[in-house]
């Protein structure tokens, strides 16, 4: 896998998307490997052409000799089975480049824990020495924006013409942009659009050297104005040094916190309760004779006298 | 605050929404009264008209007499201001009645705990005494997924015309819905979408007995349907009372294993660890020193051996 076999490579991301035992030993062992690659979040409502535009910006990217992983986050259900669909018609048109490794991720029915599998299988590309790597998710909620805080750089794609311009920029999606791209530029109403946003981007301050989101247009499907986004890309990494940094840190405090609680609630329902005790204590909170704040308290206090038994 | 009052509400409202210290009394003190009121949940992409048909939602249920609560959480930024100005324009309609309350909940830039907040918040008016809660989100991400599942009945709103049919039926869409609302369904297309979400209906298939989500046409802004919304809402509540003591007891279980794993960090970095030392050990992940997985084991560890000082 450190060796870039995209086999392997797979193999170890199911590992993880499994959310198998062997997991955390696989990132422990190349934790230490990882860190070089520069990860691009692309976002965006549904419709706004992100896949097509991710496709471009792989070409783009390959044109500059730089290798890529892509993982495209999609939440679509298994019922619908669009995430496979989805795979098969990218894989398609880089089937025969070993520069390109492509990814779907669905949620496969787990609610959370999405942002966690979509940050450790970025670790194994970057392992596996990936210069780049896109993370592209659909969507605008909570969930989505941790995923994209996964990511160096956060590319946010737009769309004129639904009429609903300023529901697009709603959803927090403003703070989580560093380039905005309004696509199918071609269509009436793009024009409205980048001066939507534009007066947004007005009501902030910026200080000085501090980066200010551009905003650019682009037409996917032609391929227009994506090379300016590559460009745009080189730009902000090379200005927001320290920013990469913070968030890195940021988002390292995030995934500890998230499996330190993890553990701890392993070890409580393996080790201090009995079986079927947590489900008692869920059924007396469902019949309202206790609060789950109590309950909280009551099993915290529990584990924490019990712990010489570990 | 048990007797309706609606500023004692607001005020109840604003400690959870605060996460004051005092929201865990006041829910510990209050949840015994509470699990009378019928919470429905309406979800849809932005632009569906959701806000729309909550107005009608509500002008059906108080000519039935029923008291109203509405949570609408809006994760518009403290940037852009919209949900302030979403609340104000939603209360003028209603601001005369008082068997009407309406709360618009953003996320105020912090990442996760909106589902929690809503569903604290819910219980207030619970207690209240509303008879009907609805609590309305925007989008499609994994979060709304969470928040709707604190939903008794899940109400899904899909518009026609946007070209985008199929994408509307991604991201988990489909699993959630127990009834769909094709709205503005006097706009070309609507047939259509009404057919694209039958024939994802007719992939899944339905025990005897078992409740098949109905499609319904409305068209807010005139109150088209809406009646027949609120007469499916009534069918599945009262078709469906297992259905939902299950999901009340998910909801229980979740709730308080988010409560459990935030008081252990809490404990964690008040009880046992030296002031910054949670710093300098993510600055050590930031800086590939240490992997996340081996972190958590150690201090977990240490958390457990200390229990003793508690």
């Amino acid at each position: 896998m450190l060796a870039g076999d995209a086999r392997a490579i797979a193999r170890a991301i199911s590992l993880i998307e499994d959310e198998s035992p062997g997991a955390a030993d696989l990132v422990g062992a190349i934790f230490a490997r990882t860190g070089r690659a520069y990860l691009v979040g692309v976002t965006g409502p549904p419709g706004a052409g992100k896949s097509t535009l991710v496709d471009r910006l792989i070409a783009e990217l390959r044109k500059a000799s730089r290798t890529v992983g892509v993982i495209a986050v999609d939440p679509t259900s298994p019922f619908t089975g669009g995430a496979v669909l989805g795979d098969r018609l990218r894989m398609q048109a880089h089937a025969s480049d070993e520069g390109v490794f492509i990814r779907s991720m669905a949620t496969r029915g787990h609610l959370g824990g999405l942002a966690r599998t979509t940050g450790d299988a970025a670790l194994v590309l970057d392992a596996a020495g990936r210069d780049v790597i896109v993370i592209e998710t659909v969507g605008v909620g909570q969930d989505e924006v941790d995923i994209i805080r996964t990511a160096d750089i956060s590319v946010v794609t737009l769309v004129p013409g639904t009429g609903d311009e300023v529901q697009a920029l709603k959803a927090g999606i403003m703070e989580i942009a560093d380039i905005f791209v309004v696509n199918k530029a071609d269509r009436e109403g793009a024009d409205r659009l980048v001066s939507a946003v534009e007066a947004n981007l007005a009501l902030q301050t910026y200080g000085e050297g501090e980066w200010r989101p551009p905003i650019l247009k682009t037409v996917a499907t032609s391929g227009r104005g994506v090379a300016e986004l590559v460009e745009a890309i080189w730009r902000f990494r090379e200005r927001s040094v320290s920013t990469q940094a913070d968030r890195r840190r940021i988002r390292s405090e995030h995934r500890l916190r998230e499996l330190v609680s993890q553990r701890f609630m392993d070890h409580l329902e393996r080790d201090v309760l009995a079986s079927g005790e947590l489900r008692a204590v869920v059924d007396r909170i469902a019949a309202r004779q206790v609060d789950p704040y109590s309950a909280a308290s009551d099993l915290l206090h529990r584990a924490l006298a019990d712990s010489k038994r570990v």
